[in-house]
């Protein structure tokens, strides 16, 4: 059996991997996933490498539990308000998702590079969030949501736009937290909601 | 020094060689860059691996120039056509990039996913095949070109958009090509259309 360490408060198992892997998301928002060693997480922990070994496993297993809590994170820091106006909300959740890739630029690069890896399990827990994000768009589908507001009703051509425009945001916001090029935040939030009526403009 | 086989045309090496590239890359049309291999374009062409060695060095240099010769494929198969209207020309160039896309499924998602790769090589070639695409939007920027058919400027804001739109249609693209879930070629085309004056309609 390992001890805690003198000085430190004993923690259940549960809450020492959660507190674990936030570090662990913290570590990849300034490096890659391939740079992120177990090792690396011990050395920043104070713990040995056997104990993080118990706790996720192998690298792999540790990978995807980061990209996981990573993936979980923008998830929830993005979730939107439930006051104000469909297109409103979206502005809101827009800004949210700029500050979470503003702050977590490697992490998140690590996860879009994870979905194209093809490695199957980062790949699913990728597509996992961006029809997370996506389906908000769909979410509140009644007479309060953002599709009813643009006068549309739910289909797969709109299915299908609607994930391109998440395809867009997603790229264009990586581009600009890496090199803003002189273009304002203002402007790129406004352009970035703007964009989702215009995508939605040419569906039958 | 390895003559060729019997009832085989000599070639010119560089001759031989384009064609060899444009073996790998129907083979890539079925399978993933990870699945091919020297040994398996050897059988194919029916010449021996080490001859294989001399034309491409490594495993390495091989993959990236099967993977420049797919990028240089389509950027060639998608160049627009000289006569019509700037958005008539888009929705040409637009239609041979569903074709080609349709016809190379394995081997354009190679390229995208080489992209993210994080091999430098790749990601260097996706991103020159993805601007030499984009870029034709801004080509003819004068009375003829597509921003002026569209009344815009070029601008950072603008590119920063235009690059949103590239990525959106590779997005959908290859998710329709993949499963059409009933939305019809001719639908996919209009959309895709549509949606560059709907991206572009928040900028400032």
């Amino acid at each position: 059996m390992i001890s805690a360490p003198p000085g430190r408060v004993r923690m259940d198992p549960g809450t020492r991997r959660e507190q674990l892997l936030a570090l662990g998301v913290r570590l990849l928002s300034t490096r890659s996933l391939d740079e992120l060693s177990i090792e690396m997480l011990a050395e920043e922990a104070g713990i040995s490498r056997g104990l993080l070994y118990h706790y996720f496993g192998n690298k792999q297993d540790f990978h995807r539990a980061v990209v996981r809590k990573a993936a979980d994170d923008l998830i929830r820091v993005t979730a939107p308000v439930r006051e104000g106006e469909p297109l409103e909300r979206l502005a809101t959740s827009l800004d949210a998702y700029v500050d979470y890739v503003g702050a977590n630029y490697a992490g998140y690069v690590s996860l879009v590079r994870g979905a194209a890896s093809g490695n199957p399990d980062l790949m699913q827990i990728y597509d996992e969030a961006r029809a997370a994000l996506t389906d908000r768009i769909f979410d509140t589908a009644g007479a309060d949501g953002v599709l009813s507001a643009l006068a549309l009703e739910d289909s797969p051509e709109v299915r299908l736009m609607v994930r391109g425009w998440s395809a867009m945001a997603e790229d264009v916001v990586i581009a600009w937290v890496r090199d803003h090029r002189g273009v304002s935040r203002e402007d790129l939030l406004t352009m970035l909601a703007a964009a989702l009526p215009g995508v939605l403009s040419g569906t039958p």
